[in-house]
């Protein structure tokens, strides 16, 4: 794998610099199943509530991957992407207490703050809609491009501390919130047995999200051994590749029978769902993070054999900038380093090399870090 | 339909009586499916931590219809029933706090409340198994029976006001806890909509659990006239008989498509479970209280569509005697007048009557009372 | 006292007329301590994320009295008043989602949704201040006037159904939320026993709150004979009059010693706080809605003795749209009904005699009208 | 200071011994204020419900100071001390599902499990009484004695694992569960910033809880420098010692004047829990912990300046089996090692000293071992 040289982008570094926006810009446009491509589009207008973001990196979720296989409907012709980390560019003439040439990050849901979902405290249900709140790269253009339109801007741009580099906060608009949000959802306490099915990206953050929140034995689930290995250095305390044990036995053995008082779901098949279902205790918690796409089934015995017994969440992709401030926070306190998971680096241009890198899980990769290149 | 000339039994009634226990009574005994019959069985010997209690009244309730049907698995030769109001009629040695004579009510469900699930919260699950804490008429015998062996009795027996009777707190033990728990349990509040699906006597009181809690638009589904019209004479809004009306879209189109806040299934199908998913509002609760008998499958289209958007609570039947107390409060209060509820009544002798009766839905009934005759 | 003939507004009776916004209208303004008067003032202008709403009803909080009196410090030449009712004049340009016409009211703490606090959950500490969410009338010009400039329009524009009156709204936006915020922050549940010390209108609704949360046994402490029975025909249990018994002794009686689960504070004296830590049980609640104006000393020993034992929760009154919403369900569902409140009605012009009657509690008052009188 | 030269107590080292009780033992006692002596006592005969433990270690609580100096009323010629690790000794004939000779401990307070406060979620109410549920060394005699009884053994009497001394497990039944609880009943969160006022050994614990339940930027204000060292090294962000630097507007100048999400109280002055006040941010939580003996006064005004903006919560020391098994999770995770607490060792003969080191806050000391000699 040739890697493009990518320099890191480091922390302070667009202080002082004279901006021209150009007119056009270089985005990563789905033009069909089985194909996002680059194409050359229009910078977009800026709208009394929006902000214009310079992006310096972005990254690819598993999410594009659905979205490039076809399995998850988005418009042909919409640029995706919704990990935006850079530099305000422009302001809408709404918007206030922000200023041009801002380093910012803004989540991968953009609530709008001022909606009745957002008020009634479901933001990522913002306009009462499900998942109403994920826009970029969903139903306006998203941000794997040179400039992204910022929705709701004074609700989602989060200025990133002058010491933290890109890359030190690129897992906040998307993986961390969600694995940590799978934690918080399914109210892990301290002294918790937790198990978390899948080790993909979100499943890690998801177990360190369980770490954090004081779950003191971890079970992480995988096929790949790898994965698992990564797990364990990020904290995990028993790893279960289910090629070798059956993970639903291996755990209830490990627990005495007794099972997890948190499952954590991040894979999003029903067999992992329904694994989830028999770990938990009774009176334990279901979080469940996973993308079910398409139509499935569930052998609900599992579920009646638990009557009374279980609370299933499923929780989205907490946003806005508020959150973005407290994972920032968690990162600049250096309780975790989610450095490691940016495995690979690529250039805007380079970017279907990166999708079938990241698509196919190869090489090792957990993340890559993907650079627009911008005139300077 | 001839119903039996039991009289009432009135408040306070056995005060000052002496109490010669007999070495035998009646019991409803399941002997195999399809069969429930009264049998002659010792009365059961006392424990250190039980207590006896004469039983007064009692009810069938829909889970012993199942146990009858043979749905739901119990031993051979079990005493069935779980609804006890009686009197005390002998102490365990380490019982202290009560008396002889003392009228008292337990729940359907009874937690020793010393165990870890109870300690930590979660006492439907007494001693860490799913409904772990069911024991009367299930893993022990019940109080279809001239006694009734209460286990851990001094967390389990909650006195009865001298002001109230035997039938008004009656539904206590089983439907008013289990009905009201899935209102609280779907967490409703001041102004909510909520949709209740299934309007059994479980059903019925989710409704009047969740109006109560503050809801102020409840919709009720069933396939009964009667029952609706019940339910709406309980302080229902909107009552739909789905024979008529496709409820999802008719919930749908009543809140301009919003959906609803909270959504209760008393039931146990898939298809009510099913249509709960699919009315919920973006964000909502769906709390789940039917019994899922046998295995099921459930199209997770529904469930997929709400990705990141659904809490889904399962809740058991609440015990415990402070548990009891609360919901004595309520009738107490006259908040909620329940007698309405009791349609028929028979003595313990005709219980075979009241099994076809309830089974089957005749006659209108909604719960039957049952009165053991004891000698005076 | 002679009230003005000031017609009660009616249902829909603005739409279809044209508006022509004059320059200059009638406020009510702050001068001095001791004054709070009528004075010409221009129209103010829409700013981006602004709406002008043309004021039809509006009524006087206990807070106004504070501010007029001197004891809460507002600047000098503020317009006063937080308890909008109205009509959309204008739109700034960036609030989308409403028509200039529109039945509206806003709450009396105007959210902007998009600051940290309002994202993480605090909208009453919108900006990261205390109270920070409380604008009109006390950091910005508010709705005692002809016309009010309402921020961030969009977080706070709440439609009146059609079927409401003004009056039937009118106490949305403050006494409701903040009575009924009262009750769900004390986390009031179905059996519960509750204690509201001082039954203004503020306490008032916080009984009402409590009742509409499952409350079945609840004691008001008041020093009025008129304002205890008021209480009870709205549906209070116990009346106490502070006058004739000690109320903390009382409540402990009437619930053999146990204390009540939740004791809400109305009024904002150290005397009714003490009170609320000496009756709540072991384990309860102390709810506080009341302004404690100036330096207070509080014995401690009443704290001291529940150690371990008391949670306290201060709240202001909940805004946003949303909020107001829901207030709005409850109106419409007819659960409560607070026009009987509403004792006396006057113009704008007529708000000093308002001011008086209103501030001495005279002549029965609970709560005014006041109705800017427009040209048409 | 010469420490006697008692041994570690190893892990399983009781197995297979042959228990013959003794009639008499050695108790701490205490006789009247300023006097704790160390008296020959018989041993306590159990009851139906309770054990009688041997004890092989347990510590002293600042709690036990305030009894020494008289500022806690106790009966003289009680028992004291409350964190009792041991073996079972003799089990009550209603306690099933234990064994003579199993290692055990039990929290400080010992619910019953079985009564309307433990069953409605408030054991440390146990009995519906403020602190009802601290009975050993308060309302029953305790366990710096050669024996102890514990009532209602089953819902006390937690199993420790093989693997862990007694003195890894030491803190688990009074200051863990104290310093946990805290972080815990002021709901710190993933990112949060907290602040906890004293750093004796239950600060010390409150802050490693907060930490462990994922606070990021941790600040701990004492006046010993030694405490704030230890303090770092077990974690804490930011020391601050109140002798050099005022700690209020210190913490206010760190977060740029924005406060601290939660803060705790964990010392019992009005000053400390003035200072917490101040230090919150507005909708912060404050969590106090500690004991506020005598009558105070609390100037109010940092009350008042917070309306509406304020959650206190007080919390005593969660007790029972499944609490301590939590507790014992952790320590047998590693996540926590609080070895290091324990700076001193007595036997209980030498208790008297223990106590003048302790009180005096004399040679560095946290905590200290005290280890009943038994006749082997």
């Amino acid at each position: 794998m040739t890697v493009a040289p990518v320099r890191p982008q480091s922390a302070g570094s667009t202080s002082g610099r004279e901006h021209v926006t150009p007119s056009t810009m270089k985005a990563a446009v789905f033009t069909e199943p089985g194909r996002i491509v680059i194409e050359e589009k229009p910078v977009p207008k800026v709208g009394p509530r929006d902000a214009l973001m310079r992006v310096t990196t972005t990254t690819i979720c598993g999410t594009d991957v659905h979205i490039l296989k076809g399995e998850y409907p988005v418009a042909r012709g919409l640029t995706v992407g919704h990990e935006p980390v850079g530099v305000i560019e422009q302001l809408g003439e709404a918007v206030t207490g922000y200023v041009v040439g801002q380093r910012v990050l803004s989540g991968a849901i953009t609530p709008c703050g001022q909606c009745w979902s957002c008020l009634g405290g479901s933001s990522s249900q913002c306009g009462g809609k499900a998942m109403g709140g994920w826009r970029l790269g969903n139903t306006i253009d998203g941000c794997q491009a040179g400039y992204v339109l910022i929705p709701d801007a004074m609700a989602n741009l989060a200025p990133i501390p002058d010491h933290l580099t890109d890359e030190q906060v690129l897992m906040c608009p998307d993986i961390m919130s969600t694995g940590f949000g799978g934690a918080e959802s399914g109210r892990v306490r301290i002294g918790d047995t937790v198990a978390v099915f899948a080790q993909g990206p979100i499943g890690l953050c998801a177990m360190i999200g369980a770490r954090l929140a004081g779950a003191t034995r971890i079970f992480v689930v995988d096929g790949s051994a790898a994965r698992l290995a990564t797990s364990l250095r990020f904290g995990a305390d028993v790893a279960i590749n289910f090629k070798d044990r059956e993970p639903v036995q291996a755990i209830l053995d490990e627990t005495s029978g007794r099972g997890v008082d948190v499952a954590i779901e991040a894979l999003g098949t029903p067999e992992t769902f329904e694994s989830c279902l028999r770990v938990i205790r009774p009176g334990g918690v279901l979080s469940s993070l996973g993308v079910y796409s398409g139509k499935l089934t569930l052998p609900l015995d599992a579920f009646a054999a638990g009557l009374g017994d279980h609370t299933i969440v499923t929780s989205l992709c907490p946003g806005g900038k508020e959150r973005m401030r407290r994972l920032m926070n968690v990162v600049a306190s250096g309780r975790v380093d989610l450095r490691p998971m940016v495995t690979h680096r690529f250039s805007l241009d380079q970017i279907e090399q990166a999708y079938e890198l990241f698509a196919n899980q190869r090489d090792g990769v957990l993340k890559v870090a993907i650079q627009p290149l911008h005139a300077s």
